[in-house]
């Protein structure tokens, strides 16, 4: 069966869907082909009945992600505060103790962190974001992973295991992985056109990327996006090859193939290596692709009959500097109703690597106990818990998003948007800003919607 | 169409066809299933005509590459020593200085060479071989690239440059891009079980692993092992999918489907992850083997009618530190026969990222002006060019081997050869030994055969 559109779009993301709307707004026919049985890519939401919802995806918003918000509010998709009231919990090799905002009590990584927070956001602000090979030092800045430039100057370890504690969410990595250039270009993309990234707005709840949730969870943006396209939207049909000529695209499913004049590739880059193109993607694009590896972690979620810890005065919000946790960092992911419960926690990097090959009632109990350090005995009882690891998805494979290694971005990051004949690129790995958020996803989708309709005309 | 067999070998290159004559020898039945047209994987013979050959691949042989040496003499292929003699020529911002053994003459970097090379020495015996992270260290190691490692008490940059175009053919990467384990543990597998590897034997024509080539060419070695296989290879007959069950295991091609009791996967891990998986790949090996990603490397061949250097006093070898030159390292690799003359350049790494995107007639001027710094304005003319960008090659995307990025041998690399089941791992990419060599390939080849008789018993 051969179907004709003016643009295929793979990928029912949030990326994807995006373009879809905005390409169909100019007039244009759209088809979305998605490999899941459900839209929403990384954002999936999680049914706890009683009209209950979380996310066993990307979840959070907070501010300078302007782009999310403004396509929220259009959907008419509110949000709520994420809960930030009363004590943090800081769990040090097994011992708890509490804190209040900002950088955990830990006096071996108080001063290293400090320093290095300064020294982080003075660089990115060198950073040209569009163009991080052209920062100065860039070549030095991509000769070395974030462990080597973050070591720099500091007394102890400490300053380094807290960013590795926040990169096991952020990055599903350590900062081994990644490449000093790139840490500082992702957190300097953490703002916008007025207002430059800091580390800050990565990390915090209140001001930062955990400030808010979505009423109803994050995936309502996709399926009220969905909704809007009706029958544009084939699923389960995973695109296993696309052909391109002069004139014509093709993307090929088990099911039937597409035509089109042009076509959107809104996927992890590493997935889309694996599509069989003809002719072959140019060799430095594929290059590149091949090295947007994802992270690896999952998101744990333990659900009980109230949120318990609150009125003991606790935020259930847990970072842990702790062998023997799964758990990296943990939240209060309760729906907004106050009612479940739900603790939250990252199970990221070395902790996924270490704890995802175990048994799942090993893994579960180990997270719970964990939990446990945080909030009390109460939370090795819960109602049911909620695993979600994102590395076996098939049509992810990892999470949050891709990392690059030294010497990536300066060798080869110029090629990341580079359309390819009649395919143009999408994903939340394709924004300068928010790279691997949701936000990121929205922009990549606007831009490359216009991209389009620059080369093609709007039909409107 | 469904087929049955033993075991299914997929790939035709040096590992997957000893994997399979070691397997029928056990009295086994097997078939090879190989996306190309041809056999050989990474080594391919190119013709020159009037029954010479040259080869657009991997090519050389040299001490303590045991296993493939012994292979060929099994096989009745001879060898012959690279063309050594004469005076090498050293290439510097376009000022050519000749040389005899060894290092460069580069006052700039010699003191740092020296050190780096004896520190690098001394250190890779400390390394145990088939466990790196194990090593004393590990974890530092790991946690930076090879470039902040050599840096380290280098007086100037010359030490970490002449490294660097090592790796440009090596790794077809920089020593931004390796780890300092991953470089450590690759120099300590050239050699063999009675052998240390040593920095030494990577580079050196004569005593090293440039120090030999095979009569006929390389692929010779793939294409006596194919006639010995007669019709239990089937070509361009790429894979596409893999399905296992408790029993079984099916391997899916566009012609036909193949069951067996086990398979081997003998390609590129990076390409392993683009066969679709039923079940899914182990997370763990799936986010090693998409870090397993492939450098870039070209080879450009020039031809003339004879080698016209030799009678000027001069090796053809040529060393290029020189921001000008697509070429990295050269060498006369004209055939056992004298004639034709041939110079082979090695464009890879950075130089590959710079030229590869040019025009094809603008590369070759460029790669022929390098040749002539060396040996002449001769090297203008010649009767022909034979280009082969591995980037290029569906089945391949890359070469020559695969380098790891800080924090990957550490992390996952334990996951490296584990059997999925009743699928089984090869490749030159699993070997310890000579990693990513022609020996290396026929190593892994042996063991996956050997494993497999251990877990199904042979027949004879």
């Amino acid at each position: 069966m051969i179907s004709n559109t003016d643009v295929i779009v793979v990928g029912a993301g949030l990326a994807g869907l995006t373009a879809a709307r905005a390409l169909r707004a100019k007039g244009l026919d759209i088809h979305v082909l998605e490999a899941r049985d459900r839209v929403g890519g990384r954002t999936v939401n999680h049914d706890l009945g009683g009209g209950h919802v979380v996310e066993a995806g990307g979840q959070f918003v907070g501010p300078t992600q302007d782009h999310v918000l403004k396509l929220a509010a259009e959907l008419g998709v509110g949000t709520f505060p994420a809960y930030d009231s009363g004590a943090n919990t800081y769990v040090k090799n097994g011992k708890a103790r509490r804190f209040s905002r900002g950088v955990p009590p830990d006096v071996t990584a108080l001063p290293d962190i400090g320093r290095l927070i300064a020294r982080l956001d003075r660089l990115t602000r060198t950073i040209p974001l569009a163009e991080p090979w052209r920062t100065p030092n860039a070549r030095e800045l991509d000769a070395e992973t974030l462990t080597t430039w973050a070591r720099r100057g500091a007394l102890t370890d400490g300053g380094l295991d807290l960013l590795n504690i926040l990169l096991g969410s952020a990055f599903g990595g350590t900062a081994n992985e990644a490449s000093a250039l790139f840490g500082l270009w992702y957190f300097a993309g953490a703002g916008n056109e007025h207002t430059p990234g800091t580390m800050a707005r990565i990390t915090n709840v209140s001001g930062g990327a955990q400030e808010s949730r979505f009423v109803g969870g994050s995936q309502r943006l996709s399926l009220l996006l969905a909704e809007g396209l009706g029958d544009a939207i084939t699923l389960s049909a995973p695109v296993r090859a696309i052909d391109q000529t002069a004139t014509e695209v093709a993307a090929h499913t088990d099911g039937g193939t597409w035509t089109a004049k042009r076509i959107v590739v809104a996927v992890p880059p590493h997935l889309a290596t694996r599509i069989t193109w003809s002719p072959l993607l140019p060799a430095p694009q594929e290059a590149l692709f091949q090295r947007m590896t994802f992270g690896t972690l999952a998101k744990v979620e333990a659900v009980y009959p109230e949120p318990f810890w609150r009125e003991a005065g606790l935020s259930g919000q847990g970072v842990f500097r702790d062998p023997a946790s799964p758990v990296c960092s943990m939240f209060d992911n309760s729906p907004p109703e106050g009612g479940p419960g739900v603790l939250m926690g990252f199970v990221g990097a070395r902790q996924w690597r270490n704890w995802a090959p175990k048994p799942a009632k090993e893994r579960r109990g180990a997270v719970l106990r964990a939990f446990s350090a945080v909030v009390g005995a109460r939370a090795l009882q819960p109602s049911s818990v909620i695993e979600k690891d994102w590395t076996a998805e098939e049509w992810t494979r990892g999470g949050p998003t891709s990392v690059l290694a030294p010497g990536v971005l300066t060798e080869l990051g110029r090629w990341r948007d580079v359309p390819f004949g009649r395919v143009h690129w999408a994903g939340a790995e394709h924004s300068d800003y928010w790279n691997g958020y949701m936000d990121g996803a929205v922009r990549s989708g606007e831009q490359v919607a216009s991209e389009i309709i620059g080369a093609e005309g709007a039909l409107s």
